[in-house]
């Protein structure tokens, strides 16, 4: 079997696990104050042009989301987000079992307004009882979302402006973030980010690495007595450096490997994407990064199961469903020809 | 100014207070171990038809509410509930504090069925990641619901079923229960809710007391150490005879005055109710307790609002809210004579 | 049987009553906005000369603290206390409920001093792992402690002093607060409480009162969206003004009804230990408040428990235990007399 | 410099980096149901003897900490511990975050004993007012202890037995369980700790691994559901096969690669104890793994601390401090010797 299921079915790429080999019996302190730590902080520092921005490193996505969002709020405060959101689906309510609400908004295609976040605000503030109710504090959203859409530059701006006017805090959740930065038509930067987040991460573990992702906070007000935090909710690695050795092969040389492993992936997943439609099957949305949605009959689902692990997700109707195909670093050319030439024959 | 916004408005049935008075000097151990708490537990237990219901008195419904929930759910389980519901709306995310989701499904003039319980738990156990989702254990409902509705006898029995079924715990928030034993139609009655319900509460603050509520446990698993909860969550009055004599004076010979406070209400609330319609204002539904709610246009509530406190909802459209109106033991009959006086001149 | 096991044995003064019931049938607002619990509050505003202090009600003390302290704290962070204060052996973890751990410090007869709070400082930030810990935010003190004690003035200067020094809050729970203002050699002044403390409470429930506690916040850190934070955790009481009621009679006229009943029932506790101690039984602590600690032989113990409500807490050997007298605005004088020539015929 | 501060300083045997570049090109499914791990929880159960053992592989041992304590205890419960128990005092609260009391019971060498518990249940239990404490349910335990101590059989065969006795579980923390296993007079093996505990798990990051514990969990009533628990807390990783892969080179032929990295640096230890007893420095305990605590005057540790890095406890008195000395299995024989070779100089 093929699997197309997902972005994390193999290790990571050799350059890295050459990476922790070379350095493995090195000694160093622990818990992320390491030389590697601190190089790989630096490095992204300089990405994203922000040279004060406080850099962390933790082992996976739902540790950085919950160990955020934790953080950045009282107990009182909520994030509002997509009713698709990562957090508000596939965590287990991590973000809850810290006391927090999600507060869910509809979303297009996986992404939120900043219109939307306007008036939820206005909703809030204009009520009477308002403190009868869970106060937003927090906008998070993914990018590329779990719809494998991406936010284009002037959305983010403004959501930024809408957050800052309401003293809200904007938290980008990266897992996926190369795949977004090499996608084509993907106009935002890390720099931008950097401008119009007020954290954000990159990730690791689907991005090419064993697994890890990089927090990046630039407002003040969340920087503080951050490890405290990491450390709490478990997520502080004995051996941090694991973590900064992954992110300095990833990054170094102007994240030269993080984005040709990327661009790879979203280049296979757009010859997917052409032969689907050319077949005649609906995409669910018009996107560039390495996670294709189609609608397929029953039938073809059967069909391509047969030497495919595909990620079936909802029934559509009766005789449809949605499902997602995934591709990453790690597939192959080959392995993507032969799936295309199943969807011909279909 | 003449309030018709809440059923709050005012301290307790004098025949209460006079209790608490003539009680007043007597020494007792305090914590809710006192002999008026366990009389009007008896009483309960009696009303229910269920020797067996654990009965345990909390001085409000946030309390109630967040204590019952956090008590029966583990720590990845939530509560299925109305988005309308007033845990997911109302209470700050006193739930979510605790730790637990709150599962939102649409609602019908605030009630939800047993297919979209059964829905929701055929969902979650066909999904294959199940373990990254919440697990749904609980079903909260209110009754009176928040739009003033009962369930029906049928509808509560199809909502058990659907819970025993998939082992959920049916929760049931009486804060307003007198008033919809009280109302015209109401086929349901105090044993049918120890039959159908886990746990359920009977309302005192809106319902003539000067504030408590009874919860009721029926199932044995949400009985151990309920009363560790209550302490822990700050629930537990030290001079717990206070909710015991109030109790006592409103259900004794067979809930007279309990039942005779919410007909007087939900009567006076079918004469409104009369009078918006006749007027050709429309209810936003069908109901027969002491919650009004109705679209008026603008100046309607304008003019309305010049002698009387509504409670002013969401905006309808450019030029229609959404009101509610409340009736109470308290509400002088001449404050409604002159209410509808006011809504026919309109 | 009498009761002298503690000061919440019965309801309130009848003068409280009174009022509770001439303010009856008024119509007010709800949670805490109306008129009575305005002036309550602007009442202890001029009480403490503090004007900018924020007023709030709660129905109980475990409550008061829950809320306080989760306010108070970001999530790593913990409040330093006495081993035998309140919060840490009382209220079945309801701090730790709330996300926060509560650092134990050996007690002095219920106290703890500022050189404690500066050890405990200086090891934590001396701790080269200090992130591994969890961080010291707050002081939790009882005055009246629960051993009766109070703490001087200048005891509290000193607390205060540490305090600011690092950062720390300092938080007062005076649940039994007018028998220390009203004790004999108390040289603390509700103004001093404004000056020394962040936060503290005035005790209700234990003092006179049916329940309630008035919290008083001076420092503005701590003031923000307090509301929220009494609602989610349950304490928002619908008919808020039975609060600030109760509070008005209290402390009205100069906290006249609030220290005369406090004076009354120290001045009665003062003729307990004088009987005690002439008859040799050795008293825990030496206090002046209106609760005794003394120790027992098993004997007595039984003995007076024939006619006497007592608490027993623990055993001190195998034949004495320690046992808390406690009298309270209620207790009758013949009451005493009687259990003073029962101590004497030991 | 070389490191003796802790057991962490390096990476992974190389034997295990070796598996992981030879597995790394496979494709598995995520999140810890692939063969990998599937084939390291079958040895798991074959090495402790018990077939029905459920077994799940975590990140780290913070988050085995609080995943599997939060898994186990009802809101109003706690876990007894040491209170130099590393959940009591290097979690940064961890276990308070999510809700519980960690309650302190003093520790000789680090460990508690069977009496001790029995005597936190007795006065549970006897309590009049238990119901606003704590209730235990859960013992936890760590061997090898913070000091370096192991518990012998019988040491856990009595814990065992009162914890059965009154219901609680028992837990015991094997961070360092290799360096317990392989120690010189260690009487107890995996299958008595399957039999003795309820819940127990096996290091790796400590141990010899990258990263990773690996839970076994005995009693079925903390088996329900784990997942979903590991998941909420952001211990589930992606690529779970990671941790699959390096238990299985670890634990294969009989634990050989485990037990044996153990046992050399148990014994370069026991050299060091040796130099410094010789010496005439004082052993704080005897033990015989890989930790060694030792007091050494002020002048000696800065000595040392030219040539070596070292763990700095606290201050034991003005001119002497409790210092921590670490072997690993990446301890180099020459190092030791050198250092030996320095204790001797001093």
């Amino acid at each position: 079997m093929i699997y197309f299921n997902c972005d994390y079915n193999e290790g990571a790429h050799p350059q890295i696990l050459q990476k922790l080999l070379e350095t493995n019996s090195e000694q160093t302190i622990g818990y992320g104050e390491d030389g590697y730590c601190r190089q790989a902080a630096d490095i992204i520092r300089v990405l994203c042009r922000c040279e004060d921005a406080a850099v962390h490193f933790v082992v996976g996505g739902t540790q950085a989301n919950l160990t955020v969002i934790d953080a950045a709020l009282r107990p009182y405060q909520g994030a509002l987000c997509a009713v698709s959101g990562h957090i508000n689906v596939h965590e287990t309510g991590s973000v809850e079992a810290t006391g927090h609400k999600v507060l869910g908004l509809p979303h297009q295609e996986g992404k939120i307004t900043a219109a939307q976040v306007e008036e939820a605000m206005q909703r809030h503030l204009s009520d009477d009882s308002a403190e009868h109710t869970v106060q937003p504090k927090l906008v998070y959203i993914s990018s590329p979302t779990e719809f494998g859409t991406i936010y284009t530059k002037s959305e983010l701006q403004a959501l930024c402006q809408v957050c800052r006017r309401y003293g809200l805090y904007l938290f980008l959740d990266g897992a996926r973030m190369s795949y977004g930065l090499a996608a084509s038509g993907c106009d935002v930067t890390l720099p931008d980010l950097a401008e119009f987040c007020d954290v954000f991460y990159l990730g690791g573990t689907k991005c090419g690495a064993l697994f890890g992702e990089a927090i990046v906070i630039t407002n003040p007000e969340l920087k503080r007595d951050f490890r405290y935090m990491i450390k709490q909710k478990g997520g502080m690695l004995a051996k941090g450096r694991l973590l900064g050795i992954q992110f300095l092969e990833l990054l170094k040389d102007g994240m030269k490997l993080y984005l040709q492993l990327a661009r790879y992936a979203d280049g296979l997943a757009d010859r997917i994407r052409q032969a689907l439609t050319e077949k005649g099957f609906a995409l669910v949305c018009q996107n560039t990064t390495n996670q294709i949605f189609t609608i397929l009959p029953d039938k073809a689902v059967q069909t391509l199961s047969e030497q495919f692990v595909l990620s079936l997700d909802e029934k559509v109707d009766g005789s449809h469903r949605m499902v997602r195909i995934c591709t990453s670093w790690a597939t192959k050319a080959e392995d993507v020809d032969r799936l295309i030439g199943e969807i011909q024959k279909l």
